[in-house]
C-alpha cells in the first residue's frame, strides 16, 4: 500500500514518513503527494510569522488549545532556524511534541530551514498538503523571521497573521513596514509590557496610512498576553472572521491563483535544477567546474551559459 | 562605451546604473559582469548578520570609519527587509547615502529582498562583484536575519561576523545555534547593558563546545558600543585577523571552491527557470495553468511534470 493510501486511511506514522521523504527531497515524495491532492484543500491554513523573542511558540500553542476546545483537528507546521552545517532543526519536534504528547487531535512537524535545493517554502507547502489530506481542520504554519523566505511561506496561509511585540529596537521600523502588507491579523503579543500601547498605537497608525491592499479586508491589532493565555479567545474569532471574509468575497479566487502560480514555479524551478545539475554532478563535470572557478580560469556567468547551451540545443530550433 | 569599461574607468554613475541592473533581474547584467569578473577577486569581503535591534547599521558605520582611516575603500551593499508588494528597500540608499555623503571612498547600495526570480543572494554577490572591480578595498555586506537567504549572504563573504545583543528572548537560544558555525568572529553589542556578561559568557561557552567547524579557527566574542565607537579597533583588528588566517591557510581553497560551487548553482536554478518560463508565459499557457490549478483541474506536480517532459524531449534520447 502507498504511503498515501496509508495516510488517507489514518495512519500518522505514514504521514511522518512522507514528511520526512519531502523534507529529504525524494521524488517519490511527488507521486505521493500527487495522490493526496485531491484529498486536500478543505482546511484552514494559519501562517504565523514575526521576529524572533516575539513569544510566537507560545501563541501557537494556546491558538491550538483554543482550536482543540471547539473540536478541530490541528495540525502546526514550525519552521525553525537550523545550523546549516548539522541540518537539523534547532527547536525540534520533541521541546514542542511534548506539550500535546497526548493528544491525537494535534499532530506538529518542525521543517528545518535548509533551502539546499528546493526552497523551505516548498517543503512547507507540501507538508501543509499531507495534514490537509489527514483530515486536520486547521494548519499552523509558524516561521520565525521576516525574510523574503517567511513571506513566502506565509502568503501560502488563508490568514497571516503577524506577531510583533513591544520594544523590539531600531530595525523594527523597518520590518514593520515590510509585513505591513501581507499580514491579515496583527498581535502586539506581551502587551503587559509598559510599551504595549504605543506599540499598539503605531502599528494601527501605519496600518490606516497604508493603502496597498488589493482586498477590502482591514486588518486589526490584536493584544495578547499569550503565556497567560489573556486575548486568545478574541485572536480566535478575529482569525474566523477574516476565514468568512475571505471565502465569502472574489478574494478566494485570487489567493487561489497566486497560490497556484507561486507553487507551479516553485516546482518547476527545483524540477530544472535537478533535470539538469544531477548529470552534471554524476558524470564529476560539476567537480572540474567549480576547479575552473575557484581557479578563476571561468566565470560563473559563461561556466553556466555553457551549460544551458548545452541542454537546450537540442530544442533551440523550436 | 559599456557599463563595464566605464565603471572600470571609475564612473561611479556606471555602477549605480549596472548595480539597479542587476537588481531588475536584467540579461545585459550578465554581459557586464563577465566582462568585470576578470578585475575582480581582490576585495576582502565581510558579511555582518544578526537579529534586528542588534544595531548592525550603526556597528557598519563605525567599521567603516575605521577601515576609512586605515585608507582603504569600502563598499557596503545592505540587505533590507522590503516591502513584498511596493518592491523597495525600506531603509533605503538615502538614510545611509547621507552618512558617508560626502567620500568618495565610500560607495553604498541598498538591495531589496524581493527575490522573485533570482534569490537576492545572487544579486549581492553580482553586487559585491561590482564594488570588487571599482576598487574597493573591503566590502561590507550587511543582512538583517537569521533565515536560509542571510546564511547564504554571508557565506559569500570571507569573514563572517554575527552581531548579538543581550537579551533578545526565546527565540535566540535557537538563533545561536543555528548561526554558531557560519561565525568567524561574534560581537555582542550594546554590551554596556546589564546582561551583557551572560550574553557573552554564553555565547563563549556554546563556540567551546562547537566542534563542528571545517578549519581550525576560533571564533572570539567581542563586545562592543557601537554608538559610541567603543570596541571597534579592535574588531576590526579581529577582522584582519582572520583574514590573515583564511588566506595564509588552505581553508582559503576550500572557500574558494564552495563560493564557485553555490554561485553556479544560483545562477544555473535562475538561468533555467528563466529559459523556460518565459515562453510558457508569452504565449499564454502558465495563465492556464494557473486557472487550472486555482479550479483544482490539475495537481502543480502533474503540471510541473508536463512541462519539464515536453522542454526535455528532444534531448531524452541523450
Amino acid at each position: 500500500m502507498s504511503l498515501a493510501e496509508r495516510i488517507l486511511q489514518g495512519d500518522t506514522r505514514a504521514a511522518a514518513r512522507l514528511m520526512r521523504d519531502i523534507d529529504d527531497g525524494y521524488a517519490s515524495a511527488r507521486e505521493e503527494l500527487k495522490l493526496l491532492y485531491p484529498h486536500s484543500g478543505s482546511a484552514y491554513l494559519i501562517g504565523i510569522t514575526g521576529p524572533p523573542g516575539a513569544g510566537k511558540s507560545t501563541l501557537v500553542d494556546q491558538v491550538t488549545e483554543a482550536y482543540r476546545r471547539r473540536g478541530k483537528r490541528v495540525g502546526i507546521v514550525a519552521v525553525d532556524p537550523t545550523s546549516p552545517f548539522t541540518g537539523g532543526a534547532i527547536l525540534g519536534d520533541r521541546i514542542r511534541m511534548n506539550r500535546h504528547a497526548d493528544d491525537e487531535g494535534v499532530f506538529i512537524r518542525s521543517l528545518a530551514t535548509r533551502g539546499h535545493l528546493g526552497g523551505v517554502s516548498r517543503s512547507t507547502g507540501d507538508v501543509a498538503l499531507v495534514m490537509d489530506a489527514m483530515g486536520m481542520d486547521v494548519v499552523i504554519i509558524e516561521t520565525v523571521g521576516v525574510g523574503q523566505d517567511e513571506v513566502d511561506i506565509v502568503k501560502m496561509a488563508h490568514t497571516t497573521v503577524v506577531v510583533m511585540v513591544p520594544g523590539l529596537g531600531d530595525d523594527i521600523q523597518a520590518i514593520k513596514a515590510g509585513i505591513l502588507e501581507i499580514g491579515d491579523v496583527f498581535v502586539v503579543n506581551k502587551s503587559d509590557r509598559p510599551d504595549a500601547d504605543r506599540t499598539v498605537r503605531e502599528l494601527t497608525t501605519m496600518l490606516e496610512m497604508n493603502s496597498a491592499r488589493a482586498d477590502d479586508w482591514r486588518p486589526k491589532v490584536m493584544r495578547t498576553e499569550a503565556h497567560r493565555g489573556t486575548g486568545i479567545a478574541e485572536l480566535v474569532e478575529e482569525f474566523e472572521t477574516h476565514r468568512s471574509h475571505l471565502f465569502g468575497s472574489a478574494a478566494i479566487n485570487r489567493f487561489l491563483a497566486e497560490k497556484g502560480a507561486r507553487t507551479f514555479m516553485e516546482i518547476l524551478k527545483d524540477r530544472l535544477f535537478a533535470e539538469v545539475f544531477a548529470p552534471l554532478e554524476a558524470d564529476g563535470r560539476f567537480a572540474r567546474i567549480v576547479d575552473d572557478l575557484a581557479n578563476r580560469r571561468i566565470d560563473p556567468y559563461s561556466a553556466v551559459e555553457a551549460v544551458v547551451a548545452e541542454r537546450f540545443a537540442a530544442g533551440a530550433d523550436n
